[in-house]
């Protein structure tokens, strides 16, 4: 791990000084260190950090061959030929080499790191009590958690909404199924989300009664053990006055007060929750090299987004009711019935060959475009684009089509493997030329730069199935085209009307289904047993509109 | 004040010069020192500022316990123990101290100011003439006019149009009743306007014919004495060759040419209304320091804009025909029928309280959204939002509801209240969670995030009223809002055709109505008198499309 | 020629040190010395460059009272009394003299053409083999080809579409146009262009199948003798790896690779028209001084640009089949029946005059609006707008009246002129105050700032005529007003359709047509003679739908 700078330094002692003094503390529950690591932006550009990154790259590498090589530095004739002229990836007159960046951000995320660690064991010289720091899942560009979920004793998370979304319950469950995923799935914390609305946001919207409830019961049906705040009570001064507070500026008397004494008292009665496990058999892959790789610059199209592909295939299963863990696409995936890689740019051999055999092995994987295109140093794969996952897609792709602003191509469907009730859809953003190497070609571009040629193809290995989705369909085209994978991977979508999200805690002795109705008008939830939250027994539950209902439902005796 | 750095000094001592060199001359009529003080941006973040700062600092709050005190510093730890941590609010990982760039506004107003008194005071120790400098009067952000005013021998003005804004005449009204009101009501001087197009715009639109004596003629209305150009003749060469000039490159041929050569001899004949007085009885409040405050970072809404409110409603009156002074929320309003609190974020107590007894005394307060929020420190006033103007308004606000982007809300008027011409209106970018205390409700909201609650407020308080208006309302829906509070106030809109711009000055011996037809068509005023730019006499005058009147009405004799 | 600094002199070293090893290899060809000089940006503003300005200034003006004199100091004060005061046009509070700003363009310009100049010579000192260098012709903002074009032994040019643009052959044409305009009209080389999509662009749209055939042959047949790509092997890693190349990453297999052979092929028989020339009759002026000095702050309208109206005068040319030169306003004209002076800002009384005496030799000239305004010193041309082009169009411009956004005037054609099917069109961004001397009002304005005054004009001057059109018209208007001027002038437009891009070589035994079809159907070449690409022998000949021909016709015997 990298040395620390000597802020780092001080970051520590402070540390040590704090577990020095507070940790035999009668009252001590849990470390917290440091706020948000990561967040915005840890970028370090001094003499001190480029010193570091040399270190760093030497532990890597050996010697200097072995960074020319990690980077291509032939290519634009940028072969180094002493340590002191390796830098810190600055402005440059034009675009700095992108695996030079690429190991600049693992460098950065790998010195935050170490501070963190750093940290966790001064206080483990003067604590037992468990060590943890605040992630923000789903919105910090610059940690890898995959890494730091395996470093604190529990997983912590910070929730905030995006008030632009009219539809933020979405991206909540996939930050909160992401906290899990990083824990391993075992239960975690939020330390932090809000009451009402936030500070820093262009329009901060506020949430309205109810909407904080069912903000933490989704957390907490994801596999959260505990709901905790920002902030305790509303500061009159300082950058965030206008942040929402358990007890706001407008005191006791108010609505968020009144709901935020009425969310405790349900929490309360939930204690027997505590431990028990989500199960998904669904994975999207999520991987935050991945991610840094694809926001480099020179990129075949500004408007392609991993990000953008993960959301809408989560918002996806989020309407079909199905529950999605994130994964690391070198993990063991054996036990999903559908991964999806959605424009998983940075794909490594090795990798690749882990997703080939999991469909070897039975499974299903849908790969979207712009997937297995560059190994870990940023560098195409030999063989060309989706060379890697040839065998599990039968397909490789010849050249990229990217679409101009705001063009649209029609894809025909084939009525055999889609039924006869859409026959076309609309995409836009992308096309692939692709080379088929085996796969069956189950949808065609009908015009635009792939006119004629295959948009959407599933390919028979092993044991399983790879599809390959070669452009942008927005959500409701995914129902479509998903509908066939489904059927074949074994998964039924909820029968539950869309927006009433259901989501199942397992325990020794009971499951708990946590039903969220984000509806105006009441719902039905089918699950029979005892609502937690109101004693009541049944055979199934209305849920209110805005409402909530925590099912237990004993396990069958053994 | 503050000490001047040495950049500052060097001015100071040209004006000493020029003052010894010049200040017995027999031509001298006027001292204009300086040029625009305060435009485009005067922060000055050096190290000798930063000194400067400190010392303004200590003036203002004894020690540092004050400062801490008055920043909030005890929020996110920033407590100050020594004067050197203490520096200009320079760029920082987050946002910065609000109430420090708050004060730093402040310094750099007073650091500024301290310039022009040393100035003045140089030419006052070798000159009696009268010394001036040209304001920007609604378009400077750094100078706090209120207290300018009180240092010029004579306020100067600057005005220049809004190219893109096809009604430009209401912008021009407001800042010339903003000059006069800063003058505390004396007349002044137009030093800079242009004759058609300026330089520095995106898209520099001419002048038309008429239009530049149209723009004259309402800067003398609102108590102009003299009327000024920059710049005399255009310059072939530098950054200012396509401004516009009182002899343009295509010389003494041109339309504009003859048309300040008109303005002039017209101007010559109105010599006896030099020294006559604008009246008002209605006010808008305007406060830099409120203005300072709601640009900084992290407000609730980027949609709200101090500026637009105070707009939309100066619109509203220069529609009605009504003529407005522009006040300092402490200063005494006794004399006004109708004051307008547009978005006033920032109200110090003091200023609440004059407010409010300005209410009790008889007065009527109309009070927008986001006033009344943060104290003199930027923090938030004990008792929450809206609390200083409890006692006026009957209400508090419970909690700010800022709406999406582009979202609108239906309000539903009462029809008691407002008749039944119209019974519903649409609004935007704010809603509050109005907590009622003693307010009668007029106006509600139909739906959005605040539906079910008040939209708008009628509240008598002593032997006035103070009204509340929670939401974004246009200029249209501003004249059904408006109407009632008029018909309390005792005001009467004008009868003349909206476009018919008609100011009045006051003189010992006669009035003088200046009418500015903006309109395509002919129109009518009802003024009876001589017009000085015609010696017509008449009771009652057509006003040419285009064109102008200035009409001398003798006074009753006593 | 400015001195070189540090960082130039090690180039030139560099440069040198090649030579000596290379110089007389028997392998070699050409020397290409650099990359895209001065592309994107090449301002230097170190303390050694404006040393090094002050001596360029030293040199072209001889003191400082002509650097004043030049630069217009008198205005706002800036009158230089040390040569120590002088110094680059680095960031100020305010705008920078636009004439100090102009001159650091030329002398940036001078730098790196300096530069250029030494290692040339480096280079012959030890070979006689060619010396180029690779220009960006109509995308490099800091050189100013002209000069650059008498320096290089053969003119080179690297061309990209403009992957947004779905006409991007009519640019690709100017730029070839513009490149054998620069080389004087001599053949010159395609040093690179791409087999398919670039790496740098928002959206990096791919070639489809005969596109990358279409471009080269529209170079060729605007006078390239060889036609070159960068790249030849697609890089696995670095900066540039998507770009495509004449090996792609698909190897090859693929369609890029196999179209780069069969272009090869197609070229390899196309020997004899190396040395042929190219002929226009139509010429627009291009003048890298204008784009520099319209490029600075503060101009009337942002809306106005130079290249938006080369480029819409261009497009209708091109429409109209008609080659077109580039020429700089200053050299002969006598060869060209029509010269288009689109937005020519900046114009000198120099060339004004050699304007003037091509229109009085019998030459036709239409001056679009924002023309013949400052000369070489951006300073306004005594006399006011167009003053140096009175005589030749028989007006001056009083005022100008820029448009606000978006804003559109209609424009009355006289039926006498334009004939009887149009009598009216639409304009934008700018109208003029014209001040007629002579000149005849064919068109006039309707409405907007200039309703009832002069839109478009026409004057007799000498033999020749001089056109005005005052306001911006689109490339359909265009074809209605320029129909009469191609009477006039005695051009004929081609009766090809639209789309079938024809041009022609001449060399010393025959002429060879190359016919592109940008359409997607075939289209008929009237050309009598052999297809050089199939040897068919015809009295005309199909171009299939995205197709090309280059048909060689036997010159008549002498």
């Amino acid at each position: 791990m990298p040395e620390l700078p000597d802020y780092r330094r001080a970051a520590v002692r402070i540390t040590t000084e704090l577990a020095r003094r507070y940790g035999s503390h009668p009252a001590l529950a849990l470390w917290h260190v440091h706020n948000e690591y990561g967040a915005p932006v840890s970028d370090d550009y001094s003499p001190t950090s480029a010193a570091a990154f040399r270190t760093w790259l030497a532990d890597r590498y050996g010697d200097l061959d072995g960074v020319n090589r990690a980077w291509g530095t032939r290519f634009w004739g940028q072969v180094y030929g002493a340590w002191e002229h390796v830098d810190v990836p600055a402005v440059a007159p034009s675009v700095v080499n992108p695996a030079q960046r690429l190991d600049f951000a693992r460098f950065t995320n790998d010195a935050l790191l170490a501070c963190f660690v750093a940290e966790r064991d001064a206080i483990r010289a003067h604590s037992t009590v468990p060590v943890t720091t605040n992630f923000m899942a789903a919105s910090c560009p610059s940690t890898d958690l995959w890494a730091w979920g395996r470093e604190v004793d529990i997983v912590s998370n910070d929730h905030y909404l995006d008030a632009a979304d009219p539809r933020n319950e979405v991206t909540l469950a996939l930050a909160a199924d992401l906290t899990r995923s990083v824990a391993g799935g075992k239960p975690w914390l939020l330390l932090e989300h809000s009451t009402s609305g936030v500070n820093w946001q262009p329009r901060n919207v506020a949430k309205r009664a109810g909407e904080m409830a069912r903000n933490a019961f989704s957390h907490l049906g994801r596999g959260a053990d505990a709901i905790m705040f920002f902030q305790w009570r509303a500061s009159r001064s300082g950058a965030e006055k206008f942040h929402s507070a358990m007890l706001p500026h407008a005191g006791t008397s108010s609505r968020v007060w009144r709901e935020v004494v009425e969310l405790g008292g349900a929490l309360a009665g939930l204690d027997e929750m505590r431990g028990s496990r989500v199960r998904a058999d669904v994975a999207i892959l999520w991987d935050y090299e991945s991610f840094w790789a694809q926001d480099l610059e020179w990129r075949p199209s500004e408007d392609v987004s991993h990000r953008e592909r993960i959301e809408a295939f989560y918002d996806r299963f989020w309407r079909d009711g199905l529950t999605v863990d994130m994964a690391h696409p070198g993990q063991d995936l054996s036990g999903y019935r559908l991964v999806v890689a959605p424009a998983s740019y940075l794909l490594t051999a090795d990798d690749a060959a882990n997703l080939t055999a999991y469909v070897a092995g039975g499974g299903t994987l849908v790969t979207s475009f712009f997937s297995a295109v560059v190994d870990e140093h940023d560098a195409v794969h030999p063989g060309g684009f989706v060379a890697p996952l040839r065998d599990a897609l039968g397909l490789t792709v010849e050249e990229f089509l990217p679409l101009r602003e705001g063009e649209q191509v029609r894809v025909s469907l084939d009525d055999r493997v889609f039924g006869t009730a859409r026959t076309e859809i609309v995409a836009d953003v992308w096309a692939d030329d692709v080379a088929l190497a085996g796969a069956e070609v189950v949808a065609g571009y009908v015009d635009g730069p792939a006119a004629g040629g295959p948009a959407v193809t599933r390919n028979a290995h092993g044991a399983g199935t790879g599809w390959y989705v070669s452009t942008r369909v927005d959500v409701d085209a995914l129902a479509t085209l998903l509908a066939p994978v489904y059927a074949k991977a074994g998964i039924t979508p909820s029968d539950t009307p869309e927006g009433l999200e259901v989501v199942v805690r397992h325990g020794d002795d009971a499951s708990y289904t946590v039903a969220i109705n984000h509806l105006g008008t009441r719902a039905t939830l089918g699950t029979h047993g005892t609502d937690l939250l109101t004693n009541e027994t049944a055979d199934g539950f209305e849920v209110p509109a805005g409402g909530v209902r925590v099912v237990r439902t004993p396990n069958p005796s053994h």
